[in-house]
């Protein structure tokens, strides 16, 4: 193979063979294809796109460039829940005890996120103690034990994800779906689990802005799945608002806290349910979607989440006090509102705008050296739908620094639209793909 | 500038400002942007193009990236003239000693080559002695006083070209008509010449394989070097067969040397006559093209041309009795004809397997680092529009090494198509733009 020869195949709009896929793959993650004809493949692929058969390859290839985890050793159907982002998203804190506490294995490995809020490890470090590096023998005898446990990744899964993805990010090929379909599959595929479940969000605070795309990207990678034998289903939600109403690493742990306990807001709890109905399908506790509904909301109501939460709270050397008590938790030191400058509806809440004011406030990584501040994020009042009155807040500010609080202000003045039309709340469920 | 907003801006489709693209340019040159970035922009450009003015931008950065040549020591109007390649061009061989011997001040700028057969450079160096480099006063001087000097590259000139040809060359993006224009008109513009005169060949021998990208090239070109004010035109040149009958190195340098002395094939004479009477009629030695031409004619028919071209290898230092007596060039060892398999009229005398079978017996070079073989080549016996006998020979391999004449037989002989329909000769002058 002549990496020339490739360029120029898929330039021309031909379709790549298996061997082709692999040689390019393994070469690039051995150093062995320079970075300048790698990307020129990237930028020809954006314009020519890939089949299903190169899809496939190009994941599985991904997938096998580094280590596979083994999960045989873990009783039961293992899943995987992805979710391809968003803002306020803390589903995989409530939807892990809810689930696990049914009975569904959760073997959760969770990585650190640049963004918006940190990610599901960053959020678990609220509670002193906790321990995010568990060897492989406590992660599974965890699992086995009390069906979850959630810890940092620190095998080498899909090293050529890690590369092709650093290259996309800055020669502007992140947005073709072949290329994202691969990018998550292979490292789902390399998760070793059995089932995927996958929340891919669409909106104003998602990468896919509408559900066209996302559509198509949530068809490619259930095609993908299939065909690496693989349950899978996505569910696509709608991420035009914030998801629930806090946003922000201590403030989301807090929402999802009173979640577990049966007081979550309406649409996280929709997102949860409909993620976790499937999980238990998957998991054959339960073959009815519907009845796997009612298993959750029993878990949640009779207490048995929440208890499984602190369960795994505690398994993992964390201070399940946080939990029991919210009023551990340091607030932020300064709480300020934004008001609505005219009565009405309120139409948008624009969720991108709310993550970059979290983010501008300190809630989040712009690189991987930057420090969290946990206390910080916004805490809405009014959701879409909602009726408001002039001077009413729309939202809080938890900040820590006074000098940062204008700029969130303005990000959310500029994305908070009211108008005196009716309009209706926000359909969270979109669409399935199974 | 963010190299990667450009490169985003370009795959979208959108039209790159003149501060962007010089500071990729210079970026670029000074080792500021890396070679990934700049391969995903070319791979953009192959499929979204550029438009006038983005070339006209392109070109002229790169023709600043390094030294501009100042020829205004020279007296008159100063001509560059440049081919895009062929097999068996020895076209700059005969035009520069006519058009200087009409008074035309040929300062012609040439590099050792990569292909088939050796560049200009190589080819003067069949004359033992010849200095290919002149100072920059030699060189002005010699022009001056004979009207023609032919050096190597010394100067700096266009190393932004240099840099992204390299690219292209190992990341598919060579073909494409804004990159081709200003690789080509970048060197032509840094040159310094007051008028430029391009011989766009087509054909199968030729880099344009057919004449509508040709003419695309051409007008490019043209226009580029109006927006750069200087007089300029392109002639479309039939390159399906080899010019004339020799493919190598010393065998073009005789047949040029033939030419010069009223020998010449037609073929090979139609293309010198009409780029050189474009030449004097850019010169304003003449005005009308006809009469330039006529003008030509006579230098050859007197003997002026070739007095001149012994005046100028001299006057660079080289045996000219190589010129005076062809017997001194030392013929290959082993000379065999690829005799007819069929009687009939030859259709095709494919240039570009010519080409190929020539420096497979070792008349081109690779890689910088081979050594020509001056004495190998192909001669050919019939044209195509030629009647041929069965047995008879359609070319001459002249050869070194026996081992090498197998190979490049089967390439002549694939390359070679007879038939018993009548066939006409080629019509060389395609079109031309101005």
């Amino acid at each position: 193979m002549r990496m020339y020869d490739v360029i120029e195949k898929k330039k021309l709009g031909q379709e790549l063979t298996t061997e082709e896929i692999y040689e390019v793959i393994e070469g690039y993650t051995h150093g062995e294809i320079p970075d300048y004809q790698i990307s020129a493949l990237l930028m020809a692929i954006y314009f020519k796109g890939m089949n299903v058969r190169e899809r496939l390859d190009l994941t599985m290839a991904m997938s096998y460039s580094g280590d596979i985890l083994d999960l045989s050793s873990i009783d039961g159907v293992k899943i995987d829940k992805h979710s391809t982002g968003g803002v306020g998203d803390k589903v995989t804190l409530v939807l892990g005890p809810i689930v696990a506490s049914i009975g569904v294995p959760v073997a959760k490995m969770s990585g650190r996120g640049l963004g918006h809020t940190g990610g599901t490890i960053d959020k678990l470090e609220a509670f002193p103690g906790f321990n995010v590096s568990l060897s492989e023998e406590e992660f599974t005898r965890q699992v086995n034990d009390i069906k979850i446990a959630v810890t940092g990744q620190s095998k080498n899964l899909a090293p050529a994800d890690k590369k092709l993805y650093a290259l996309r990010d800055v020669t502007a090929t992140v947005d073709e779906i072949s290329l994202i379909t691969s990018s998550i599959m292979s490292k789902k595929l390399a998760a070793g689990t059995d089932a995927i479940v996958l929340d891919v969000t669409v909106g104003d605070g998602a990468f896919m802005k509408n559900k066209e795309n996302a559509l198509e990207l949530a068809k490619s990678m259930v095609d993908i799945g299939k065909r690496a034998k693989k349950k899978i289903a996505a569910i696509l939600t709608n991420m035009d608002e914030p998801l629930g109403y806090a946003v922000g690493n201590d403030l989301e742990v807090i929402e999802a806290i009173n979640a577990l306990k049966g007081n979550g807001p309406e649409d996280l709890m929709e997102v949860v349910y409909e993620l976790g109905s499937q999980m238990i399908v998957f998991s054959e506790i339960e073959t009815d979607k519907a009845k796997a509904r009612k298993l959750m909301e029993d878990a949640v109501s009779s207490g048995r989440a929440f208890n499984k939460f602190i369960e795994f709270i505690e398994a993992q050397g964390g201070n399940s006090n946080y939990a029991k008590d919210l009023s551990n938790f340091k607030p932020a030191s300064i709480i300020v509102p934004v008001e609505a400058k005219e009565d009405g509806y309120v139409h948008a809440l624009k969720a991108e705008s709310f993550g970059l004011a979290s983010m501008s406030l300190g809630g989040g990584r712009e690189t991987f050296d930057d420090v969290i501040d946990m206390a910080v994020g916004i805490v809405l009042n009014k959701k879409v739908g909602d009726t408001v009155k002039k001077g009413e807040p729309i939202c809080y500010i938890h900040a820590n620094d006074k000098n940062k609080i204008e700029n969130a202000k303005e990000l959310i003045e500029k994305a908070t639209v009211i108008s005196p039309d009716k309009c209706d709340h926000m359909k969270l469920i979109i669409d399935i793909v199974e």
